[in-house]
């Protein structure tokens, strides 16, 4: 069982995300000029200690509920929605074999990933469905495409789905960095979450043996061995919150800083402007109330994780409709955020040296990741028919 | 020092609530209707022992805290708004004498109030400086007009607000129901929260004894005895989220049992319309961002509450910035609700017979207390510059 | 061919509506308390002339075209919602056996409802299926029962629709008053739109002549047949405009006259405040947005109703959707002000005396008439897909 | 005075601006990542005979009103925000020399303009202060630093102010391109609007001769010599309808070629899908909306320029309040559609190579060049208080 973080302990690593956050936050604009490979982010992360955090203390880890890690995974998303994502997914990715593989695969990959301080990433996307797998021997070979495969090229262990000829449901493995035939197409330029290095992969006959997939001959049935994409929604919540949060601080000090008061405003510091106040005041609001909402979901969300194979379906789906109610608000309360701060900054708040677009450009490019419709749809069927929603890799 | 309900007893109260409110539910519009004197709902408040709900269990009140007190005015609220604010204001004013009042009268009045289970009621509003109070040996007299006295004709004990010449700050007083000289104008009749008999009142050289006055002859000082008004705030804020609630679990039961499906919708039934279930997931997802809101805001106002003297003005601005949020945006969720509605309802909904205007109108009129606008102004400054609200009976 | 009114004319007819409108504003709170028969306002309709406005001139009729015929359904709504709906309602009616009738029913009831000064109502409502019709000899038959009869109850000549067993389409047929077996259940008694008297109507073994049904034996084909339908909604659109308009118009001069500065706004007047003055800004321009879109509509259905059987049912669909557009949009412009409004009003607007709610719950109770979800689809569809709506009543 | 283009003319042109349209936005992706000088694009403009589309036939002009030239902004800016305000600024310039010069200075830019096909630029911006006149014999040297010269450097005609001490109003002044001492610091570099090259510019001891400075000695009195700043006003906010527009032509585009349906939608294509034609519906029907209220206000304004001399300010104020509306409106929908389109298109849709998020960058941008809410203040105390908006260079 997952054991809340002493008081200490919890601070130690607040503290450390905090620093870190403050680091990434003075590069962000850069990075996202330059896109490319997070490299040496994700070798920070490293270093920090901050990899294995959700691995639970008896395989060597930090043991954090999460309900603190997504605390966590905000903050650094407050200085950069990439890292954000990144790191979000991986601590996903650790638990994966936990929900989703065999007893074995469950201690293995923890222990590994604590031991070795290992980093995680994917390219899951069901959608997709241009990845086939097929046996060879006791083991197996992939071919094909796989796209959105954030972080891949740096991970140090890779889960990727891919189909098997008269398998109905995909299959999930996970392969080391090392392991030869895949490669990235490097055609991941996109408007927001541009650090992510999200690229397509082409494998080329890569061996994937038996027990790299996990949960293989039998994937373990019941709610909780599809949790995880529940803590997923969650997780990119959390994101989006962090990016809005960041929008907000950043926009403060520039209104502080650098905003002029209007000519027929009367007042002599744009600081004083009652609609800049009023705004603001607005703004705030709206965050709080988001990060209130999503709070909430993820005490839901840890409970829910701490019962395992007890998990029933009516419990995985009454989280599941409070982690989308939280996914669907924030981002509303993102968008408007993000494009709202340019009304109490001004003009010439605009210019690209502050890259102040980059937080609307995240956010919206991360937001579409599923449709926040179909989130509101779920719910209202729940409210009002009281129907849990459709198992998928979104809901 | 408020010590939290044990859990049994909690439930115990709760369960009380439920009841009740579930009894006022059937009536509530036969209420909204009529208006007028709400003498058997305070006579049922009485009798289900909910009135001494904040009289710490050493005066030998129940001992809740506003936490707990909050979501209980909440669940009347859902049922009827006037009984809410009633209810609400009760409370409040059971712990006036607390934080405003001499260590003697907190005892006497925390004590009276337990051990003859009474209600109280006040027309304090300082903006109506109508109320004169003058010296009159060692006692005083009153004399004057006080309007918005919800609940007072019917209240055992009566708080008003009067000022004296030449005295900067209005004097409150605390008077009992047989007290002679004090009549209602009868002059109630507005659009919401009908059945609050929010009269106002006439005085007639009324007796107002020295230590009727609360703190007299020097009132306290400091943050805490201020707190009150923040309380009351946070109190109007459950009272407008039971409203919405009640609103949305009404629209439900009317969605489910009458409206049809529109004749191109292509649906069966209106509970699987597209449109209808994306309202009750985008109203239900608001609501709870609000609840959440306010919940966060009501721990924040215990723990404020549990300093008594010790609350600094730093930490009581804090706090107030907290409850102004859930204030300000449950405002907003609840309009939305109580008009949005009528959407999923249809047509038909608009028949007097269910009467469910009236959460609009509740709604609207009670969220008027005091103005929104300059509740996000106050927030914009605190976030912006760091500045705490100005003191008012409203902030 | 409906020729445009020459100015001078336009203007006289103008000015009767204003002051009609002025006459009934003066007693509109009262008629929304009494609901009740709307007999006296149709008699001053018919004094002042304004019954046969739509009928052509060679009919002896006025011949206002539909564009200016509905600014003055604007007009009297502003007063009151109920009548502007009793008198929109009657104009398209006059000009039903234009569309749906035989040439003959075309001449005779234009001529007549000029000479006579007739004033028309109807309960259509296809979605009412419990009317039927049979056949008696040459005649007919009607037995069962109609809802929302709107000011049926004193027109002179009724419009209702009934199914006759094996045929698919309703008949849709005309009535004078003193057709014997038409009762008001008078159960209209709904939230707004009170004096409408919308009742339900039972109908015993009713005659019905055979040139009595529109179009018999042959109901007119093609796009104009079924065109009066989009001028309902239009018809509609401008009564929700009227209703807008006069909530804002009646908020101003509270505001100017009753409303007091808020204590931390640092200003004398409350017309000085920067957030009412903000509203005010926002809530007109909302306003003139929705009138700019619904006269442009006008004119497109004018042009289209010029082309009488020429009409296209392409041009007949593109027409329906900038309607639709009208309709969709002033009804969420109608509710932000008819709620709005109370916020640059203050609590003390909220009085009863004043009835201001009484836009909001007119506005709300009219706009549900059908579903706005389904407009915006139809428009979408259209947009998208470059699909026409399909023909029903209510598209 | 300004006549309309008859039919044939008008259509004339409108087709020329199509295709430029058209031409434009196959490399509007292009030019918004290179940002740089708009060079081509002005030499386009130039052979496409547009230039002096508002110049009066008299002066061998094309003689179009303010309501035909702004459609064609409109359309160019549809396909290019960058492109449209520089042809916007343009034409209002090309008419500054008639408002507020002296008769022989609109006499000589009209004809000049028309005879050589010129382009000109400006960099008027009041609020920047740096740019010093000082007399020297009888003309004038200028020193200092001007910002947001937006086409300055690639225009024949160069419009500026420059403050001369001890004269409270700035100067205005027209130099041709090869004046020396002018210098662009090359520093626009900013998220939206970016080929627009609206670069700070130096000025090095720069002859500005007596007939140079428009209305020297005397510059006009009265309300039509400081009209052009509402024109100017206006044309921002075609320009912004021209962006939104094009964001939801291009959206549509992608939906029906490249959006897949969502898996738990039930329908075969996204087109068909309730959500995303609702939202279509939605977005259409608010950019009708401001085209109307666009519209409206440019049949006004054209009223109002033809007044000239004789133009009151009172008249001027409420065409003001007109075009105040009409951009506060517009700049609220623009913002919803070019965040809003993403909903409709999907994740693969934030792909760089489509570019869709400069619409929002451009918007957002342009949208900031002076604040909406003291646009919405200045209607509200119209509205409110039949006061008239205070002239500045933006009101």
């Amino acid at each position: 069982m997952v054991q809340l973080l002493v008081k200490e302990e919890s601070k130690y690593w607040i503290n450390i995300a905090n620093s870190l956050s403050t680091e990434l936050a003075a590069t962000a604009v850069e990075r996202d000029n330059q896109a490319g490979l997070p490299d040496v982010e994700i070798q920070r992360l490293r270093e920090t200690g901050l990899l294995p955090l959700v691995v639970p203390k008896e395989y060597g880890g930090i043991g954090a509920t999460w309900a603190e890690a997504l605390k966590i995974v905000q903050k650094l998303s407050k200085a950069d929605g990439s890292i954000g994502q990144l790191y979000g997914n991986h601590l996903n990715l650790t638990a994966l074999a936990h929900v989703s593989g065999t007893p074995e695969q469950k201690e293995r990959y923890y222990r590994e990933t604590a031991e070795k301080n290992l980093f995680w990433a994917n390219a899951i996307n069901t959608r997709d469905t241009r990845l086939k797998i097929t046996p060879d021997g006791e083991h197996f070979r992939v071919s094909g495409l796989k796209s959105f495969g954030t972080g891949v090229a740096i991970a140090d262990l890779r889960v990727f789905s891919a189909l098997q000829d008269g398998v109905e449901l995909p299959l999930l493995f996970v392969i080391p960095k090392d392991r030869t035939g895949v490669a990235s197409n490097q055609d991941w330029d996109n408007i927001g979450q541009r650090r992510t290095d999200s690229d397509t992969f082409t494998f080329h006959d890569v061996l994937v043996k038996k027990d790299d997939i996990l949960g293989y001959p039998h994937p373990p049935d019941g709610a909780f061995s599809t949790f995880l994409g529940i803590i997923a929604q969650l997780t990119k919540t959390y994101i989006y919150l962090g990016i809005a949060e960041g929008a907000l601080a950043t926009a403060k000090q520039y209104t502080i800083n650098q905003t002029k008061p209007w000519i027929t405003s009367g007042v002599d510091s744009a600081t004083q402007d009652p609609y800049i106040l009023h705004h603001y005041g607005n703004l705030w609001t709206e965050l709080q109330a988001a990060i209130s909402l999503a709070d909430k979901a993820a005490i839901q969300v840890q409970q829910a994780w701490e019962k395992e194979a007890n998990l029933t379906l009516e419990e995985r789906g009454e989280v599941a409709i409070s982690v989308f109610a939280a996914k669907a608000f924030v981002t509303k309360v993102g968008l408007d955020i993000t494009t709202g701060i340019f009304e109490v900054m001004g003009t010439r708040s605009t210019s690209t040296k502050y890259g102040f677009d980059r937080y609307w450009r995240d956010l919206r490019t991360f937001t579409l990741h599923d449709p926040v419709d179909y989130k509101l749809r779920d719910i209202g069927n729940w409210v009002l028919n009281a129907e849990l929603p459709l198992i998928t890799q979104y809901s």
